[in-house]
């Protein structure tokens, strides 16, 4: 029979990432394309002891039902940290557990969209935020991200003029491109948005990940009560568990807990308990350095090769995080270099899913955190042959 | 600052659920409130010897990013079981793992429903789900659950008025009547639905429950494409892991798929990697039978103690599943037993919750699952001290 589907998912946007992974799986295709931290720097076996400590004296607690905000300890453990590494007055009641950042994206937007509202991203900006905002068809704005942070004089604009119920961006490390607000800009961003009625939601997935392992401070901190900041253990412990949190001013959780408790009851508790036990018998801080140095390493890398092997491209230079983003060659397009480079076995992401509003066929995103040293040696290469083989044409 | 949030927030019905947890979680109060398996049941044993060999052999997989659809060889192993148990002829394709059936309840509103539309349910339905679909603003039309399954006059007036997207509907042991659909009843149902264009949302959580542990014939198999059928792992194997799935066609999933990904990404997948490894060194038949004969036991013993000790109470005698209602004698209302309840140490459900269009106040719901025996015998009891001090006022 013919499915009479809401009119939500007839508008949304078709996604990029399920192809992504599918490339990303063909082991013989070395991918820059998808968004995977290294598998190599995932503790497992920290974990493992985690997990036979809290098998072995919790498990009928881990493994039943738990409340819709999350396991307490946990939740303090995240306000603790909040409160030691960037200052900020975080309470465990101000935070809330979710399935991943991701959620937070969906349960966030539930909550304020109706349809046909603005909300504000940086362009480009994050494709999963992209998809789930869409879901609840608010109109996006888009502000261009400069080297440093939003165009101040478009986002002044966009905050005095479109009544958003909120600007989403990524000030550190920026997924796609890589860039990083300057401390100037979080304050200005800060300041605009103080003479309005529209909320910062702060996506801070990679905030721990700067390769000089330095905390940067938070648009929340110029911005508190008018902001919030999602966080994710996906990027320094481990994206199999989908364990993120959001934390947000308390009247904003209340409508938050309902919406997620209607949409899963609570997040996996089993991984909670492990997560709680694996952060207080291991020194996090050190685990973050290890992984930041071959981050940075790998990021110069990938720079090095680019700018050694295809000086006709530019490209973000990242402070952190697991992504960098090229301006290809003019009359190059992202979507020949994408399908050549499969021929060739090497996969990009074309950056057009990023610019909501069009255009981005020039960029390209391409990911450093998972492939290792001799992977970004040969896809660079492979890369190369791709894009100077376009150029002959 | 004040937060402008979405209308959907504004129309929410306030939860019940949060309370029942508080309450359920006071270890003074014996609690027949809440919806929890038995915890004593929880094979910690076998799930510890299942994680361990997903830690030894497969961890760097078991905790990175995984594809949305969800663990193929779990997905093999669901459609297996539908195969073998109910010959139903599903494929891996048709299902899609997601964080608990209540997630299912979720992305299945956002996939059909416009603001305005109509859907049916059971009357009393599942609080959950109202919950759920409350957030999409449809009109909710409800259906009189009797002992046998839904009021066929009125079901058959609603499919005719009210062009609705879906009806939802437990055939088997609903949460929270107990009450299970004749096999008359359930072959009717499909005959009405299959003049229409309205969907059957079979939720399955209960139908390995039954205590005789013989399955019952879903609806779904005399109305296939046009129903969807969702099931838990959480009442079998453990409700701490969230994993739970959708049986549905495929031109259904697509769409699923675009919204779930939207919503977390993917469901855990460590929890998924041991579940299937679970299954498939262990004997889920034997298991299941070791629950249902508890549950059964549990059951009679709670109705036994009902009907000795308050027998101006009537209520459901279950075939399966977790939860009876009770009808409390006229002039006593469910909140003052709730309330007085609470007093006395013993936490019973007001029915109302379940009635989306009021009413139910003369009803409770109580779980059998969850309390030990002696926990039954003596809440009981002071149930029936509570009701009689009532009663006399």
């Amino acid at each position: 029979m013919a499915f009479h589907f809401a009119d939500r998912i007839k508008r949304a946007p078709a996604s990029f990432l399920s192809e992504l992974f599918a490339a990303s799986n063909n082991p013989s295709i070395i991918s820059f394309a998808g968004g995977l931290p290294s598998s190599a720097l995932i503790d497992t076996e920290g974990i493992a002891q985690a997990t036979r400590q809290v098998m072995e004296e919790d498990a009928h607690i881990a493994l039943q039902y738990t409340t819709t905000d999350g396991y307490l300890p946990l939740r303090e453990y995240i306000a603790d940290r909040y409160r030691t590494r960037l200052g900020l007055p975080a309470t465990a009641a101000e935070i809330q557990i979710v399935n991943g950042s991701q959620q937070c994206l969906d349960l966030f937007a539930k909550i304020f969209l109706n349809t046909g509202d603005h909300v504000g991203m940086e362009r480009p900006g994050y494709l999963g935020a992209i998809e789930a905002f869409s879901l609840y068809e608010p109109i996006i704005d888009t502000v261009p991200l400069d080297d440093d942070g939003p165009d101040l004089a478009v986002f002044e604009r966009f905050v005095k003029t479109r009544n958003a119920k909120f600007f989403y961006g990524i000030p550190n490390s920026q997924n796609p491109s890589g860039r990083t607000y300057s401390l100037e800009k979080r304050r200005a961003v800060a300041d605009i948005l103080r003479t309005s009625d529209t909320l910062f939601y702060e996506d801070d997935a990679f905030g721990e990940l700067f390769f000089d392992a330095k905390p940067r401070m938070p648009v929340t901190k110029y911005l508190p009560d008018q902001s919030v900041i999602s966080g994710s253990f996906s990027k320094i412990i481990a994206p199999g568990m989908r364990i993120g949190w959001i934390y947000a001013p308390e009247d904003i959780l209340t409508p938050f807990n309902v919406v997620k408790q209607a949409a899963d009851l609570h997040s996996n508790f089993f991984c909670q308990k492990i997560l709680h036990r694996y952060l207080t018998t291991h020194d996090l801080d050190d685990h973050i350095r290890h992984i930041t140095r071959v981050y940075g390493r790998k990021c110069r890398l990938m720079c090095d090769l680019l700018d050694d092997q295809l000086p006709q491209l530019s490209h973000t230079t990242p402070e952190g995080g697991m992504f960098l983003m090229a301006i290809l060659p003019p009359g190059i397009s992202s979507r020949r270099v994408f399908d050549e480079g499969v021929m060739q076995k090497v996969a990009v992401l074309p950056g057009m899913p990023f610019y909501v509003d069009g255009g981005g066929e020039e960029t390209i995103r391409l990911n450093f955190s998972n492939p290792e040293d001799e992977m970004i040696k040969t896809g660079i290469e492979r890369l190369a042959n791709v894009i100077k083989g376009l150029i002959r044409q």
